[in-house]
């Protein structure tokens, strides 16, 4: 007899590399279909759990699978869907457990961020509570590495090796052109609270920091002053006749107030971030007279799974298999991590992190990872970046254009007479 | 004795293979040392010849000369710097002429636009009026597409091939999370009167461009109407979810107004463009009250050396190294120019138009490239872009960034007791 089901499942934005972790999953579970049933994941994340809507991986072809290392996006649907505390809505948790029970789901995979590592460790407290135990994994990603517990989280290597090559390139088009032309460039990237990925800008220039570009890199962890900020660009127009600034789209004002606010607000209730390029692009101009021009990575950044790191598609596959190897092994509650044993050589292996310690927290930048003057990245970030944009792992190509996994998504058929009202 | 020099510049908006085609140049003349002198680079383009300011290129090593076909931007500088007419400003060209004298300089390579095969031809007349035969010739570079007289022009492949790869990735990202998160996304490309670069979006559709992405294509050949736009949108997203969308940054309305202005004018009395995407967000979110995101490509489109098109890479090397031959075979005042004998396998040689044909002249997408609605590209369109993006011609990397040409830039010693003032 086969052992119990894997409910896996993605949530919240998604990386160019999360369906790699999908792929261990899978082709792990697989290799020890004696003691695992099947892989079933949600379709569109948790809400395939709620609403009975589970896709069936074994449906799909090996080479499919496979593919799923090299394509971009939630190959199987993630969702931006928080569970509220068991106190305010102990229905849905119940209801994720009335369907795991009927599907046989032994195992509850969640491949997301802080906010997933949260809903893991309440399934798993209920489950054991309502007499039917699930072993709950959580599987780390976040393109914004601001993930406790964990060295790294597979998507942040992809989305900072993005960076890093487009602030090279576009400084290049400056260094070209400045005598006659645009002046100050930005590159606008996600990053709501931390600075990791504009950190990433910084390894493209020099190891000293000086006269290469980028020449400013401005991080949600130091308080934006606009004057200490000109007085910064004019000086390097001055001197190197251009400036190349990365900008993180979460930078603030002295009082706490985001640079640029779109005003909207997302269902974590997280104020809806940009316009912080145009607002800085403005503000040079009027200032200081340069001709500027600015770019916005957004989601770019995070789907570019054509400029993927090596390093980052390895450690996303590797917590995919790791979730299933420490299911086989009994453990439950814990997420996945990625522990650094060298940074040059870089070696790394696979730990693991009390659910309690990941859930909700969020991991700043260390200040000692920014340069003294707050403007650029220090040795050590260097040290600790460099490692996770190493080597370039290519999707393959037909026509000019990268393929990508095409699921078929058969669905499981449905074993419960009840619907579920999101 | 060996031959007379050439003098090399490099002209207008860089592209991430116009050193490609200097590559080409170089090792060309450098294969016919018996007939050609040495390749002088203008250091900022046509103002290194006006200032004297000129690079030595035999001073490069072959390796740095060979780098220079995967490196991106404008090597030796580029400028944006449009020489008035012969009757506004006859100094200018006598100027030059001076200069090439003193430097035996036989050949005059301008590696641009259209507004560089307006000076090109200008030199060429009166170098011959002034006694001083010239053999200029034009090699054609531009992102846009939009030179008249060649089937495409290098530099174009590339951002095309940017463009397509880019709006492949968001939108798998689009359709990972519309359920609970973003329904349309934009990428606004640079384009400022011609659309081939929106246009290659196209390609990352099915050839029947029905309910595949990107859903919209918004090209500056057709009249934006606002209407119709949002009524195309909101079933886009009604039928599929959600809608992805490239806009050209040079959309006008029905009285010819740019839908956003970013309200400055560059030194040709172009105005400067931006903002397209944040306009066409914000109509979005209040009429249809749909959450959405854009990117803004800007440079890093016309800098992507990263995914670079092989065609387009072959294309510029082949384009400088036919100016060389052109000029061996003692031919003058013509452009190299792309002609195409197949699409499919894609076949194409050189050829030459006169400058004449290509000066300020400016080649819009052809309306039988554009669907019917007006919203996407026909199949025409796409048996002809498909060749100009086919092929990946990565650069060299080391620690997980491309490595890219770092020029001595060696000046040639002046040999006019001259200034001139720019």
């Amino acid at each position: 007899m086969p052992g119990q089901n894997i409910f896996y499942a993605q949530s919240g934005g998604v990386t160019s590399v999360i369906n790699a972790s999908a792929a261990g999953v899978i082709e792990t579970a697989c290799a020890h279909s004696d003691r695992i049933g099947r892989v079933y994941a949600g379709h569109d994340g948790i809400l395939g759990a709620l609403t009975e809507d589970l896709i069936d991986t074994s449906a799909e072809s090996d080479a499919t699978i496979s593919a799923l290392c090299h394509t971009p996006g939630g190959a199987f649907g993630s969702a931006r869907y928080k569970l509220r505390s068991l106190e305010e809505n102990r229905t849905e948790y119940e209801r994720l457990i009335e369907v795991f029970k009927a599907h046989d789901i032994g195992y509850f995979f969640y491949n997301g961020g802080g906010d997933s590592a949260d809903t893991c460790e309440k399934v798993s407290h209920l489950a054991d509570e309502m007499g039917y135990p699930i072993q709950a994994l959580h599987i780390p990603k976040t393109m914004d590495n601001d993930l406790p517990a964990t060295d790294c989280s597979p998507g942040f290597g992809s989305a900072a090796k993005y960076t890093a090559v487009s602030i090279r390139e576009a400084s290049l088009d400056l260094a070209s052109m400045y005598p006659t032309s645009t002046k100050v460039f930005i590159l606008e990237v996600m990053g709501r609270t931390t600075g990791w990925t504009a950190a990433a800008g910084g390894l493209a220039s020099a190891s000293d920091n000086t006269g290469t570009d980028p020449n400013i890199v401005l991080f949600p962890e130091v308080v934006f002053d606009p004057e200490r900020f000109l007085v910064q660009v004019d000086e390097c127009v001055k001197k190197c006749g251009y400036c190349t600034i990365v900008a993180s789209e979460g930078i603030r004002h002295t009082d706490g107030q985001f640079v640029s606010e779109a005003g909207a607000r997302d269902v974590f209730g997280h104020t809806q971030l940009g316009g912080v390029a145009s607002t800085l692009a403005r503000m040079i101009h009027a200032r200081l007279g340069y001709k500027n021009h600015y770019a916005i990575a957004d989601y770019l950044m995070r789907s570019a799974r054509h400029i993927a790191s090596t390093t980052d598609v390895e450690h996303a596959y590797a917590v995919g298999r790791a979730a299933v190897e420490y299911a086989l092994a009994g453990r439950s509650g814990v997420m996945v991590t990625i522990e650094r044993e060298s940074d040059d050589p870089y070696r790394w292996s696979l730990g693991s992190a009390p659910l309690a310690d990941v859930a909700n927290g969020e991991r700043a930048m260390p200040r000692d990872f920014i340069s003294s003057d707050g403007f650029h990245i220090s040795a050590k970030a260097r040290a600790y970046l460099t490692p996770l944009i190493a080597g370039e792992a290519y999707p393959p190509y037909i026509d000019g254009l990268p393929q990508y996994a095409q699921l078929a998504k058969k669905r499981v058929a449905r074993r419960l007479n009840t619907s579920f009202k999101l």
